[in-house]
This record gives C-alpha cells, sequence and structure tokens, in this order.
C-alpha cells in the first residue's frame, strides 16, 4: 500500500462541497495542540518503542453518511508525514456498521498520539451529515433542500456546513457578512418591512442577496410589494400557513422554513412548496457518529 | 443598572471548576471573527442607526443547568466594552424555562452582531451541564462519580469540561499529556500489564497518575498485583463483572467504568461501588440548551 | 479636551460601511509591530524624556475624502491607552488642504512612534476614498453605481473594500466565498453558460447571488435565456455594446461593466444605463493621500 | 516540464535583496485566507471537476521590471504542493509586454482559486519595482541612489522594500529599530542639534547608525561639528541648496535629500552630488503592474 | 550522505522524554523570525552567492549531556528543506569536548543564517541536560530522583523540561494544571492542612495527584493522618529533619526534598531516604554548553 | 495605595533602554498559557475562595540590579486587570538584599496565579542586569563598553537585550537583520577581507552598519586600507595584540574585543583602549536573580 494516491486530504474532500481547504490545516493544528499540550502523548512515549511500526483501520461502527476523513488523514501526517494511508471511502459516501475507512500503516507512536483528534473530527462531522441525510431521505422526490443555519458549534462553523453538504443538505449563511438577513428586530427599529429593505438596498453590493423573516402572511405581501428582497424566511408558521405562504408567493421569491422544522415534519413542510427548511439542529445537537481506529502495533 | 460588579467575566464562572480564564478570551475571539468575517454584520449596519441602543434579556427556554454565561459576557463585551450587564444567575445553576440569565444595555449594532455567538456558546455548554447533571441526579446517594472523557469537539476541550463540572460531574485526563492511561494497545505492545505499567513507572515524575485499562478479572488482579497503578478502567464490563471488581480491589485502586455508561445504566452501576464512571456522550452528544436573547432596540 | 466621547475607533466609522470592527485591532497591531521591531523607536527612547507630552494635530494636506481615522486612533491607542484624542472628522467626510482631522494630546513617545503607522493607514485608505470619490463625481445624477474589485493589497482587502464605500463607490465580493461569479474559464471547462449556470445552482444556497462574465452579446441572451444569472459582467465591451445590452436585458439582471473603467470613460458608461461599472484601479493604484500629524513637544 | 529547479521560491528572489525568507510564507498564508474566507473559491468548486488540469502561463501585460514571482509561486504551491511550475524570469528582470513569466501546470481548481493571490502579488511589487527603476533611469552614469522611506503599505514593508531592490533602488530603515533618523520634533525636545545628537551616542550600540534632519545649512554645520553623525537628511531643500551642501559636507558624511523628490526631479538631484535621495511616492503611490495569467483547462 | 534516515527531527529526541513533537516546530519558528526579522540574514546575502554549497559539523566544546538536536535540525531544515543532515549522536547521549554532533551540506546562505539558531538551542539545552546529569551523578546507587521546577525561562518550559530529562532527571508539574501542589498560602487560606486537602479531593478527578507543602514534622504526621495526599514536599529541611520524616512517612507517600538543594548537598539528601529533590537551578541556572557549527563553504 | 501611576507597565521601564512596548504583551501572554495550560491553577481554584484578597510584597532576596518589573505587573494585570500594584522601585535600580520592588494587593487567585510566571522573568532579567553590572563595575572610569550577542535565550532575545541595557550594559546587533557582520567564513567565500566588505558597500543602504571579524591584526590594516568598515570585531586577540590593534586604527574604525571576555580579563581589556567588548555568557549563563513574592491571603 502506498500513499501516493492521497497527496493532499483535499483529494478525500465531497467534491461538489463548499469548504477553504485552508480551514482543514488550521482546525487540526489547534486540535492537536489542545490534546498534545506540553508533553506529548505521555502513554505512549513511556510503553512503545520509537520504532514500532502500528497498523490501523478505520471502521464504521453504525449505519450513516461520513464526513471528516481528510481530517483525519491531516492529523495523522501531521505527527507523522511519511504515513501510509489508504482511502477506501470518501466523504460524502454512505456506509453501514463495519465499512471500512482508512487503512494506515506508520510510527506507532504516531498513530496512537492521533487517534482521538482524528476519530473526535470524523464522529462529529459524520454525525452532522448523518441527521442531514435522515432529514433528506424524508424530502425524496421532492424540490425541498434542507439547510443549516448559524447554530453551529464556535470555531467549528466551516467544517459543520461542509458536513451538512456531505449529507445531501445546503449552506445558510457562513456568517454575518456574506448575506443580509432582516429579522423582526431590524425591521422593528429600521421602521417596517419597506424601510429595512430599502436601507439594504441603499447599501448593499449587487453580489448580496437579501433575505427577510415574517412572521405572518401580512407581512410576506408587503415583502413581495417591495421587489426587492431575494428570500423571504417564514418564521415559525403552521403547515397551513406555510402553504398559504407559497401560494402568495407565486414562485416570486425563496422561500425558506425555518422553526418547528423536525426529521418528523419535514415531509409536510416539503409538501407544501417551500423551497428551503432550515434546522439548528442539524449542527447543534447532531448525536455523535460511532467510529473506531482499530490498531494492531507489532 | 451599572456593570461594575462584573469587571471580570471569570466572577461568573462556577466556582470550583477548572479552567484556565486565558482560554475565554481565545475561544471568544475566535468566534467572533468566524461569524463576522471580512464585512462584519451587513444587516445591522445596513438596517440599524449606529447610535441605537438595545436592551437584551438572555433567557432560559427549558429547565437544566446553565454554563457559558462568562463566555457569553466576553463575547458582548468585545464588541462593546462599556456595555452593561447584569448578571441574574452563573454558571451550574439550575434554572427552569423562562428564568432570566442576562440583562444587556448597550450599543444595538454590538448586541444584535454578538447574539449568535453567545447564544451558541451557551447553547452548547449548558446542553453538556444539563445531561451531565441528568447522569448525577440518577446517582444521587451514592459515592459514584460521573466523569468525561477526551472524546470533545475538538478546539472546545476545555471548555467542554468546564460545562461537565458545572453539571456536577468531574474531569478526565484534559489531554494527552497529564496522566498516564494505558490501553490495550500499550499492553500488548510492551508485553503484558506488568511490563507496561513497569515502563510507566519508571519514566513518569512523581506527579503523573497512572490509570490502566482492563478488560477481565484476571487482568485486574494482575495490576494489583504489580502495586504501580494509582487507577484502573473496567472496559466494557457487565453490572455483575464490575461487581467482582469491586469485590477484588477490596478499596485498593480508584476503579472507572468505561463503556456502556448511559442514563439508563448509571444508577446501576453506582450500585457495582464503582468510584467513577465515564462517558463520551457528556460532551460528544449533548443536545443544545435552549437559550434565547429577547431584544428590544428603541 | 477628554477622549470620552471616543472611547471605541468605531464611533468614526464611515456609518453605513461593511467592515468587521474586529479587523481594525488585527491591522494595527500587525502594522505595529513591523515598525517597533524588537528594539521600538530607538530615536525618540534616545531623545525624548520618557514623561514628555506631545501635542499633534492630524492635518489633511490635500482636498478629497478621508477614510482611516479609526484606524489611525487605534494605532495611537494601542501605544497610550489614556491618551486624549479629538475627532474633528470622521471617515467619508469630504475635506480640504488644512482641514484638521484630528487633536491628540499624550505621551510625546507614544505619539511619535504611532505617527507613521497612522499615516500610512490615513493616507492608502483616504487615497482609495478620494479617488473613488472622484468616479462617483463623474457620474452624478445617473445611477450607475461605482464598484471595486478582488485587486486589492494582499492583507488589506477589507480595510481598502470600506475606503471604497467611504468615497461613495459599493463593494463587490469580499472573497471566492461570498458570490459565484462565472468567468470565461468555468464556462469554457462546465461546456457553455447554460452548463456552468446550472451547475452552479445546482450546489450553491439561496443566499449566494451568481454572476457570470459574457464577452458577447450572443452570450448575454444565453444567460438571460437560462434564467438562473443574478447578475451579468459585460467584459471590455464598447459604449455601443453596453447600450446594446442594457436593451437585450430589459431591466431583468443587473449588469455591470468591467474593463476599461476609468476617470474619463465613467460617464458615458453611466450613460448606457448600467448599473455597476467596476475598476480594480480604486484598490491597486490609488495614489497616496497627502496626511500630516503637525507635532508639538513641550 | 518540471518544477524541480524550483524547489523553494527563494530561488526566484532578486539575489541581492534583503529579505527574510520567512515573510513570504506568513504573508502569502495571510492573503489566501483572505480570499479563501470559510467556504472557498465556490465557483470553481461549483463548476470545475475537481480532477481537472489546467496550463496556465503568467505573462506581463506592460513594461518594467518584475518583482513577486517568488510569492505568486508559493500561493500556488500552498493550495496544490505538487503543482508543476517553470519559471522563465525571475524578479528583478526587465520585461516587455508580452514576456511569459511562469508556466504552470497542474489542480485547475487550485490554479483558479490562486490566480487573484498571485497577480496581486506580483502587480504590487512589480508596480514599485517598475517605478524605482524609472527613477533609476534617470540617474545613470552619477553615484545618487534612489531609496525608499518607511510610507509604505500596513503589513507589506518588507515586500515593498523588497521590490524597491528589485527596480535598483536601496533600502532606508525597515522599521523604528533598526537606526536612529533624529527628526525636527526631537531635536527641539532635546535642545537642539547638538544635544539630540549627543543622547542618541549616548544610548546607541555601535552597529546603529544615527542620522539626522536637518532644514538649513546652518544646522548641517552643526551636524558636522558634532561628529556624532553617520548621515544627514536634507529635508525640503532645492537644488541650489543641496549643492551648497554639498560643498559644505566634504565628501564627510552621507548626505540624503528628501522631500520633493521626483521622476522630473531627481536628475537634477542627482547633479548635487548627494549620496542618496529618498521618495514614499515609490512605496505608497506606485500604480499597479500589469500582469495576467493566460489559464487553459482541458 | 544522505539526510534519508533522519525524516523527522523527533528521531532524534531522546526516547524516554515527554515532550509534544509540536512544540519543536512552533518554537524554531518563533526564534527564527526573531533572529531574521524584516530583512534576513543580510551579511550572507551581502556576501555569499545564492547558491554555494556549505559543509558544516556541529561539534561539542566541552564534555556533556547533549540536548536540543532536534531543533538544531529542524530550524536548518526550515530554511532550507533539502538540506543533507548526518546525525552523529542523539539527545542524551554523553559526549566530550571534540564529540561531532551533526554533519551538514546544503545551501550556504540557509547554514550560515540557521547557525545561531541552531546553537542557542543546542547550548541551552545542553547545558541543562549536562547540569542535570552532574547532581544525578552524585546519586548513583541511590533512588533519589532528581526533578525539575516550574522555575523555568518563559516559553520554553516543555523544551526545558525535556532537557532535564536528557540529563537522567525527571520532571515536577508542567503547569497549573496537571497536579495539585498545595503550598503554606493555600493552607493558610483553607484554614489548614486536612482543610485544604479535603477541598482538593472534593473537586479533583481521579488522575490529578495531590502533593502538599509542610515545614515541620508536625505537618507531615497532620498530611498522613489525612490519607489524602500523594507526595509531601519537604520545604527546607535540614539533613537530620529528612532523615526523620522519612522514618515518620514509613514509605507510606513519596517524599520531595526541596530548597537548598545543591551539588554539594544533594549526595546527602538521597542518603536520607527521600523519593525526590527539587532544584529549580537546574533550569533557572545552568550554564550554556560550548558547541560550535564548524563550517566550510566553498 | 492605588494603581493610579502605574497605568501602564511601560512607566517601570528602564528609561533608556530598546525595547519595544509591544513585546512585553506577547511575551506575558505566552508565559502564562503556558503557565496554565487548559485547566489553569487548579491548586488555588481548589483551596482559595473566589472573592479572597491577597497582599503581596515582591522582594529581592540578594545584591543587584533589577530588571522586568514591567513583565511582573503586565502578568498580573493579564489575570487581574484591576488589581493595586505600588512600584517602589523601576528596572535598573540597584538594590540590596530585602529590597521591597512591588506592593500588590487583589485577587488572591489571581496573586497566586500569577506569581511564578512574575518571578520567572524577574529572575531571569534582573539575573542578567546583575550580571552584567559587575562586569561594568569593573570597568569604571574608563571608556569600554560592554555589550551584549546573539547568543540569547530563544524567543526571549529582545527582553534579554534589555535586561543587558538595566544593568548598564550595551546591545550589540539584535538580529541577523540590522547591520552587517562580516565572519570569516563570509570573507572566505567572498575572496579576503576587501572583496567581502566591497560586496557588502554594494548593496548596504545608508543606515546599515558594517563590522567585520578579523583573526589578525595583517587582516586589520586591510580593513582600514578598505575605508569601508564601520567597526571590526577583534576575535580571540590576547591583550597585546589588542593593545596593537588599537595603536594601528588610531581612532578610526570602532573596536569590539570579542572571546574570552570575562569577569577576571575585563579590566585588562579595558586598559587596552578598544571601545567595546561583548561577551554571550551575558546572556547565556547569567545565573537567576533571586527574588520572592511574600504573599498573605487573608
Amino acid at each position: 500500500m502506498t500513499s501516493r494516491d492521497m497527496t493532499t486530504p483535499q483529494s478525500l474532500l465531497f467534491t461538489d462541497a463548499f469548504l477553504s481547504p485552508l480551514v482543514i490545516e488550521e482546525a487540526v493544528a489547534r486540535a492537536l495542540d489542545e490534546d498534545f499540550g506540553r508533553a506529548g502523548d505521555i502513554t505512549s512515549i513511556a510503553t512503545i518503542d520509537e520504532d514500532a511500526i502500528a497498523r490501523a483501520v478505520m471502521v464504521a461502527r453504525q449505519d450513516g453518511v461520513i464526513a471528516g476523513l481528510p481530517l483525519a488523514v491531516a492529523a495523522l501526517r501531521r505527527l507523522a508525514p511519511d504515513i501510509a494511508i489508504e482511502a477506501h471511502q470518501r466523504d460524502g459516501a454512505g456506509v453501514t456498521a463495519g465499512t471500512r475507512l482508512l487503512t494506515i500503516i506508520g510510527d506507532a507512536r504516531a498513530v496512537l498520539g492521533a487517534e482521538r483528534t482524528a476519530l473526535n473530527f470524523a464522529g462529529r462531522l459524520s454525525g452532522i451529515a448523518t441527521l442531514t441525510a435522515s432529514y433528506v431521505r424524508e424530502t425524496a422526490g421532492t424540490n425541498l433542500r434542507i439547510c443549516c443555519t448559524r447554530k453551529t458549534t464556535p470555531g467549528l462553523r466551516a467544517l459543520e456546513k461542509y458536513a451538512v453538504r456531505c449529507g445531501g443538505g445546503f449552506n445558510h449563511r457562513f456568517g454575518l457578512d456574506d448575506a443580509i438577513l432582516i429579522k423582526d428586530n431590524h425591521i422593528a427599529v429600521a421602521g417596517g418591512v419597506r424601510a429595512a429593505l430599502e436601507r439594504a438596498r441603499r447599501v448593499a453590493g449587487h453580489l448580496v442577496k437579501i433575505e427577510i423573516e415574517v412572521d405572518t402572511l401580512e407581512q410576506l405581501r408587503e415583502v413581495i410589494a417591495t421587489g426587492i428582497a431575494d428570500a423571504v424566511l417564514l418564521d415559525n408558521m403552521d403547515i397551513e400557513t406555510l402553504r398559504k405562504a407559497v401560494h402568495i408567493n407565486g414562485g416570486l421569491l425563496k422561500l425558506e422554513a425555518s422553526g418547528g422544522v423536525t426529521r418528523d415534519t419535514i415531509a409536510a413542510i416539503a409538501a407544501t412548496g417551500v423551497d428551503y427548511a432550515s434546522a439548528g439542529a442539524l449542527t447543534h445537537s447532531a448525536p455523535n457518529f460511532d467510529v473506531a481506529l482499530d490498531i494492531d502495533v507489532g
């Protein structure tokens, strides 16, 4: 086995997902620093000879969708640049319990030292991808797109939004700066829907989309009348109201349902004809995906 | 209302929890940078006058245990150093849905800009504290201590371990470097339990504890016979085996049950008499705690 | 004079400009580190008593539009937190040669040490604002919006785009990640205008705008036919072709003229009816604005 | 084509220029982070297959002197470590419009992603080198050395001073800490030319040069009388006065003309016999050099 | 000579020493930045052709124990990734004056540029290792372990503690966070030995050791009576008192002698039977080890 | 007692010493991070109430010269911004054992947490200042200036050179980039003394001093003949040869004796009439200065 076809972890990235490759390096360095502290992996230093070689297989322990393999690889490479890694899957793949993900051969201290960091990344991101995929499955055959929010783990947003894409979902804003989303407070301060939208149009460049949150169909009509918004966030509306909103909109603006979006409600939401449904739970409450490293040092 | 009695966010920290105060500043800076990007909160810039003042109340939306208030405060302060904040609760407090946590008065753009970062910290850490507390409640009246693992979100370990403490749990290792934990691979490579423990004792200083993982009672007896270990991790043993382990140990070493530790099993585990039970789920699978910021700009 | 009404440099920011306030602190720290090196301002240390007080006035030496005062203030504050600064103008103000911008009273070593950094920021950013304003003036009375590009000084993009706003211009993308701009290479690889746009629509979330570059009116018609793009970049078209493009478009998409946009051509471009004209020169070739610090140490 | 003879970008550096090679890596990392943000080059991700290969040629679009190729190469390498790059020129080379600078073959997404960053570095630094060379040409056959100042773009000083060297100029101080330059304010506070110079001599080590700024010939005579200074900055003196200064100095100290140094005046200044002429415009007002990347993805 | 068997500097690390390999990269980067500043090694740039090759041998100039070779190698590699280095010794080796440590062949500017940084690391760390070894020699045949303290050079603690290990010593705490050490002030505030120990036990996890400082044998008895502490620091006790302490302890707790531990007293201390003796001098007052780089450029 | 007159630690700096104040903040942050790790000062958290107040006095335990008080203050302030500190001495002061340096009143956990960091800085820097002062005393009444080298602790150079100044010494180069120092290897490669000096003059700007190392008086004569160098390093010459060098030089160039400069030889070296004597031992082998913090918590 050689690691030749894996010279950059990026080759394991989900192909259509938006993620700066530069983010990986920084996230992995920070995580390893956090785990190694000042003295490093003192258990392995104490008990493993420095020239020992380990053979390890990363295996899924449950069904789901994988995300985070490039980070696992980057963590191993950072400790042992010459380690040999063969990838059996790549991010975005659907797997079942027992599926082999990576085979690794190299310096035993490095493999054991990177183990937890590699698994923490793969576990968290695959957890998000798997949860997202379960939402997506519920809406198969519809045009609804599941999307995430800014309710992400502080410091990991780009990676978590990447995991949502791996699971078949779509991305909402990556930050406060890449689109305008006018919420109730902004509307109140600006003096109403029209005033807020006009202020936004006055300063925003032509590559900034404008979405506005509405609580009522009346507000939706106001938004449509201005001709300014690109999208509307329908906040906490029940299924019947969503359906009416779709009717009123007549395909003019992108409609996003938000609030109460769960695996149980998503099919009904999709049936209303809204374009997007967003759920913070995809990123802030996804349970960890069970993944392990079976190691053989010899 | 003044912010005088809150000059440092540290005063809101859970009093007995181990956390470097220096960690807070860095985590908050990174999270705000992530959210603000290059252009900042363009929605608020577009729709809110720069001299507008907001009054906001952070409120718990569910029952549970609060953690993360110092980070919420630090995020607000970083954007508006002179903001007035009154704390109604501090980390570690048990709350019910509707409990007011903070009252905030200050620059409206800053409050709206910091809102999501503040809530993301409070939501994640309170989620961990609340889940931990639910485990702790199950073991009331016993001597069992619930503890976390190194299965934490990459980059947030110190904060997540702090949240475990806020919820009444205890901390396992913070990293690979602050104690020796000899696992199956280390034992295999070193040539058995005794050899591994002797290697550890040979190099470890007197302030480094040594724990060793065992899969069988036979191994436990081997460990006890060496007289070297401080603690033993009983890996994936059933209740009956745990009980035997406690008997064999006779109070000599600290015993930690690991594997299969859930809210359902924890009471039975406590009844066996082991000293610690550790669960990765406390940090890697805690659902978000529902907390909100009710804002009034005017 | 007190510095009370200037507790944060943000209060000097151009009110409607998109800029993360967090960017200021980092840019100023880096610039001062660059200038102070290891030994600091050795001339002032050698020749000025440490308790000497300086009174300084920052003055415009030419006509134009000011940008960068918050950075000048932040540089002074970083060296002397208690320095007193009175602002006579704020960013975005039109000034004439001789206009006083800031009055500063404080530690003489700090004032002299921060002088060059403060002036370098104010000189570069005011240069950009002034050049932008000169373009804007040429288009007075039209709907044309002048905008910048990604042709910015490496490391200073957010600040330079802010300066464009101070001068009355608008911002194009802040980076590769906040909108899709499909250029000739992307079209060629994807297999044509329609294929490229469909690929973009397939993966982009609903808050990502899509602009596409066209070289011919035929391509423009293709773009319009797809119904996918939000905006079209008309690349290097002459005035007559621009006019035809506006006619063909019929107000449907945002049209941006690019290439050959100079102060001499901008009025004619505006007359064609395109919505935006972008010029790299605003940021990559703006001459420095002449600004000085008149210092009186005594 | 291989990249073998270019294993480090340093081999493209202008051979005699003072620049820490460590500066390149940091500047390139920062610039790419700025452009890639959180989501990366979303246009290329959306429209280019991940295994597509691009062939690109960097070409000068105007006559001038090249600087910045090592940064362009480093930007490409950071995104695609295995990219093949052949260099046809190196920094400091005089080129004409159409001259090929680099040929690049590699991952298409990486080439397109690094394009703007590479061009921004090459455009800015070549602009400075070209402007500097135009000053140098005016003084051919004289001993005058053109030099830069500390009026540089914040955060890019080392690179801009390197570009001045590529253009045939010389470097003034890199920061406040590597030489003493006593200006009018220092003289005033210290109590005159002699007092200031004596204070400087009292504390400065033997490897720190001392230059002093004078406004009049009288002051120049004072400086000479002290026997302390190494160099004198002749501030804003007309040609006639400069000539007298040279006469008075009699070759004793290095003389630097400053203020009013332009391409129009530089020849006359050289004729006076001063040793150095410094101009902030070299770095703060150099127009961008026109350079492009012709890309063929296939 | 090839550098093949030295692909990572870690292979030169003292095999049993606790040190995160990630610390090396950061320490070397910081040290080189500090030395290169903005303009780099201007002497070598001025006087050495860029394609010159140097052959250099790092040689010990005194007897002692070597530490720091991996840092020397990392410094050379950072400037010239392809440099060939052959290691003749590794950290922890005892050497005599004249012993060759490394042979280096590569880019002459890089070798000269890295020389001082490489020697500063090797000189300081070998100095500590050599001093430690001289203490260790005095206690040969006893069970006493020499250990360091937290009295280390700010910013270099992990490296200095590593050097202590290279010299045959042991490590005390790496920081305030990896063990509890209760000193006189803590005892006073907590209300006595027992109260302090009980507070510690109440909050510390099972992998945190607890040591307590005592001034008298009476306090030692109190500590023993609590059954809580793992180790006792005997502060500034004379030989006779130490001997009594050992007797009282009866092998129950680890005993550490602290205060007055010098090369002259260490043998007598060892004879008392205490387990550890700690000396700040090992790290804060070790004289530099004389090591040189003999360079031949040709 | 208030901390009013100490709003910036800079006011405690030795008044004539070259040190960027920005260096202090970074060095202190790094040192505290190193000591606090992830969990912070767990002993104080466990045993001291969070509202406890400490009163502490920093006291010299030996005679000598103080340096590092601003760093001690900055460490305390970073943990407790509102702490009250009264300074009784400032850097550069000669003290005797028992001299009180600082009185501190504030948060007990912060005082205990910062104690070691504050003392490590003060101990190391005062050690260097004290050693330097002992050299300076030996040369009282002569014109010899004692100076340091680049043989400093990696990462602490600016601070250690500052300490040399506090002790009455002078600074050599701060890095490879602030002056040219041509050594034997450079001479050999360049083809002799004259060739090397001419190469240096050809590229160096007018604010860069040129020093050259010579081994023989013959070489010294060569250097003088070129008329290029500013200073000459006389390498490892005995007293008699130094005297001849002074005679040959006739006051023309600055002469620096290097090699074999110790407290024992320094008076004789001074008597030869050389201008400077440099000793690496000042920074690389200074024993720690004994300083303590007497703390009273209550």
